[in-house]
């Protein structure tokens, strides 16, 4: 174990040197085959019988995308992003940067950029809302809204111990924060059915890519696993990224996830924020438990705690951290070994 | 005037053709110099006093561009999406050919795409439905939510007279018109204050991007005008596709207007819908007097009615017709002419 850690700490000090002799490439002009956006699933449902009603389209998922030249020798990535975001999350950084889904793409992965079903260009069932405001319902059914408070995003995110402090190693980029809460978006999860449309789209989206590595974040983390416990048809690899995970499956489910390569990824001071909702530590035990499961049942997946690989200061959003793409490499390395080289 | 219309007839079918000749170009790999995404706008808002009370960010707006190589040829191009839409309006059509945002920049322009402000990526102030299911405000203090059923688009978007009949000679793929009903998303512009910020951050668009031409559709097809009136500094010209015009602006707004070459643009069929909300011909007559006011004025306003150039059958969503990139020639065409011959 401590030799598997130490051997993951000197690939990742020379990707990080790699990184810095290919920051050069970055500028270069972006080659694509094609891009394009398109939606999964979906469903008709009536509006009612009165004046102006009719059918409306719920529980679609939009979906981006941008394939580079002879992508067809990796296997295409999904990305899923988190509470109270889009898939911005995915895109420019806070500051700038350059997000993972050009990165994923520059380095010759097809990438799928998809909103949540419920939330942004997926649109929401509003039928509900508009039936209190119409008299028909009480207030009481009208969802519950999640909307993170620039507050509650700081400890949540972990940027500091309490709002307003830093840690003195963090990676994120906190003098552009103000760009980080323009991202964050009311999430209308709570009108959601059971089970989550997002989950059956995700293992849609992978079946008609002929075979995808779904990558999920904090609220989304565990989708991947979801979708794949509904269809795991296509699902070639999973990457979860700072999230509690389910430690209650039973064997039938355990056995479907241990045939698909798992890669589980937590950043640094999980037990350093004081008070607030996220319990991260919490979460990243959950995770260990889980990993154990996959793996006691023969399964291949993966714990990358970044701080005890020397990868230290990353917060919760590390996909926007000062490192981001030398995460992005030590995924893509991942995905080349547990789920390309079985191509 | 025949004779200007004669013009334009002809040089569409040049187009036309151009097109057809063009179509294997567009299966070339596309490069870019740049593409990214960011926010433009927004400010805090204090969710009040209670427990979890903090601030949020409302009234940002999300922009995703694509520029390509040589770009500064050309004057970018902003383009805002429509009622119950996102940005996906402009992206692959329903059927699955090129949106004018990729087309646009195979042509050497930067496309800035937008979510309009409360929709989308660019999220919602969720606090007034918040305080509803709190109790806190009255179920009457709820926005009107518009979420346009398939019934309502049909007639709307003109696919034909009534819901499930189609003109004959109609240019939309109506054989898909499943995932249009995708894109329809619950539009929560009820929530907006006054002036509606996305004209505020169109205007602080094009300043940014020290010049650019707005274009905007059907619930946003004014803005533009919206926008200039505000802050004219940097629109260099204006396109507004398919909207009802205002004809009552004072003689100061036309002034400014009149600075700005503007481009309108509507299909066919204006009259041939019966029932529904929206009075095509009307829309239609009201930007007649406008154009006639901005160029009594000595601006630079064109109408182009496209039945009346020959170019026959096009919906309400014409971006997505089948000929929607012969329009977007036409539309190249005329910022070539009257904006960028000015640079």
């Amino acid at each position: 174990m401590v030799q598997n850690q130490l051997m993951l700490s000197i690939r990742f000090l020379l990707l990080v040197a790699a990184s810095f002799a290919a920051a050069a490439d970055l500028n270069k002009p972006l080659v694509l085959a094609s891009q394009g956006s398109f939606f999964i699933g979906g469903e008709s449902k009536s509006t009612g019988t009165g004046p102006g009603a009719g059918d409306v389209t719920i529980n679609q998922m939009y979906v981006s995308f941008q394939t580079p030249p002879n992508a067809s020798r990796h296997t295409p990535v999904v990305m899923v992003h988190g509470c109270c975001l889009s898939a911005k999350t995915w895109e420019t950084t806070p500051d700038g940067r350059m997000g993972w889904n050009e990165y994923f793409v520059r380095k010759g992965r097809a990438v799928y950029l998809a909103d949540q079903v419920s939330r942004a260009r997926s649109g929401f069932d509003a039928t509900k809302i508009s039936a209190v405001k119409a008299g028909a319902a009480p207030a009481s059914s009208l969802p519950n809204i999640i909307f993170a408070t620039h507050q509650v995003a700081w400890t949540v995110f972990r940027f500091g111990p309490t709002y307003g402090k830093t840690f003195p190693d963090g990676q994120f980029p906190i003098e552009t924060v103000d760009e980080l809460y323009k991202q964050m978006i009311p999430d209308l999860n709570g009108l959601l059915p059971n089970p989550n449309p997002t989950w059956t789209n995700m293992g849609l989206l992978a079946q008609k890519l002929n075979g995808a590595v779904l990558m999920g974040h904090s609220e989304s983390g565990f989708f991947p696993e979801e979708a794949a416990m509904i269809n795991p048809k296509d699902v070639r690899g999973i990457v979860s990224i700072e999230q509690p995970c389910t430690t209650t499956l039973n064997s039938s489910q355990v056995a479907i996830l241990a045939k698909i390569p798992i890669l589980v990824m937590f950043g640094d001071h999980l037990s350093d924020i004081q008070g607030g909702p996220a319990n991260w530590n919490q979460s990243f035990q959950s995770c260990q438990v889980f990993v154990k499961q996959v793996n006691d049942a023969k399964g291949d997946a993966v714990m990358m705690h970044l701080p005890e690989m020397g990868i230290k200061g990353n917060s919760h959003m590390l996909m926007q951290d000062k490192n981001n793409l030398a995460l992005a490499d030590l995924i893509m390395t991942w995905i080349d070994k547990h789920v390309d080289s079985r191509k």
